[in-house]
């Protein structure tokens, strides 16, 4: 059953994929307009395709949302990178999950500009177009541990504090897309993700966290706490799962 | 011939590209090592070709210098956005200009990944794969106004201080090549970048000080003021143009 869920998505994915990647190039005059349509399409095609094969299901999508009050909800970022994918950096990816009970158990994230689909099953690993990925086991501190923080107008926690200290142990970015960063920690490329959270957070990190998990990182929120995808979140600490409790020291002064 | 110093440049770009794109996916243990390979044969071929086709010019490249005295000087960056390229996210690129008496008169930036060469001679206009590019006229505070700045260990500004006083009035990205985000103002995406520079950081804006002028935009140094980039430089302020005293205002309070 799992495996028909996962096929599921990944189609939805690759239709994702072709809108995001058709309207990439179009001229816009406003930054809002472009991404609201591509959004809305990828969102509304999704809550279509669950209402026709898996009716008693709810989707909970960034942009719109179908509450049958099931205990499967469909967790969906249609487009997360909104703001690279408006300025044509191709740091964007589509993000899928489908949780039982707050917990994924089926996630695809497909970064349609590499034509890379990750995807994974509860308990099953985690895969990159059907290879195997897993995280690294760099410590903090080490060559090359690479975090990324994405740097919101009003956060949770004080991220720019925070990455005052961090920026002596490890080298950071923000790349503008946490999903994708959170791909870069389950291949074994990035280290550690700390995210604040957005109003739908879960949306975002739905997939991300199964994905992660199952490649041997670990995710919890800020709190180094385990919780619910179903719902919103609050914030997340991704990491290859060796240095998560180093990060989680390090962000527990940073909360507020 | 300054047309003819463009092809030139256009010719060793489109050869870093291939050596980019062969190595990028190439699995390696350590970080470092498939950096300065491909850094070291993209810069080798550089300084070969001109002292083939050039042999009174001088070029001063990131990895490796060859210094005839010459007022000439091709001044280049084989590949900005190496930890992004070891991590596999596409946002690195080839800076190279052709630099008389410390003014960047012909430059070309070649992002690999989107097959996009951004070229520009002084007083001709910036291109990207020969369409007319510009860059947008958002002021601080506008909607969509996106400032990139790179977050180094040791830096000449507190770009963290910095950070946190711009992210009222700017969306934020550290996307980990100053290059690239140079290109993206070039073509009217981005709007800002604040480079606190490295050893070797006109090596890294040569290409990218004409480029950006030429699409209406502006760069100076941290300090507001125009510098050599045949030698170090002290970081760069690259702007839109329109929004360029605003910025110079803000730094200037975190200049350590």
């Amino acid at each position: 059953m799992y495996q028909e869920y996962l096929k599921f998505a990944k189609d939805i994915a690759l239709y994702a994929g072709k809108i995001m990647l058709d309207y990439y190039n179009v001229n816009y005059k406003e930054d809002k307009t472009i991404v609201t349509i591509v959004d809305k399409m990828i969102n509304s095609y999704l809550i279509e395709k669950v209402k026709e094969k898996y009716k008693e299901h709810s989707v909970n999508g960034e942009e719109e949302s179908y509450n049958k009050g099931s205990d499967f909800v469909w967790v969906c970022d249609p487009l997360d990178g909104t703001s690279m994918y408006v300025n044509h950096i191709p740091v964007f990816v589509f993000s899928l999950a489908l949780v039982h009970n707050g917990e994924p158990i089926v996630g695809v994230v497909y970064n349609a500009n590499e034509n890379k689909m990750y995807s994974s099953i509860k308990g099953e690993g985690a895969y990159c177009n059907d290879i195997k990925i897993c995280t690294n086991n760099k410590k903090l501190g080490d060559l090359g541990y690479k975090t990324n923080v994405e740097i919101f107008k009003n956060s949770i926690i004080d991220e720019v504090a925070l990455i005052k200290e961090l920026k002596t142990v490890s080298k950071i970015s923000s790349i503008g897309s946490v999903v994708r960063s959170c791909m870069a920690i389950a291949a074994g490329d990035f280290s550690c993700d700390i995210f604040p959270g957005t109003e739908h957070g879960n949306c975002d990190l739905a997939a991300s966290y199964l994905i992660v998990t199952e490649a041997g990182g670990k995710v919890t929120n800020l709190y180094g706490e385990t919780q619910r995808y179903d719902k919103g979140i609050k914030g997340a600490i991704i990491t290859n799962g060796i240095s998560h409790s180093q990060i989680l020291e390090i962000v527990k002064k940073y909360t507020i």
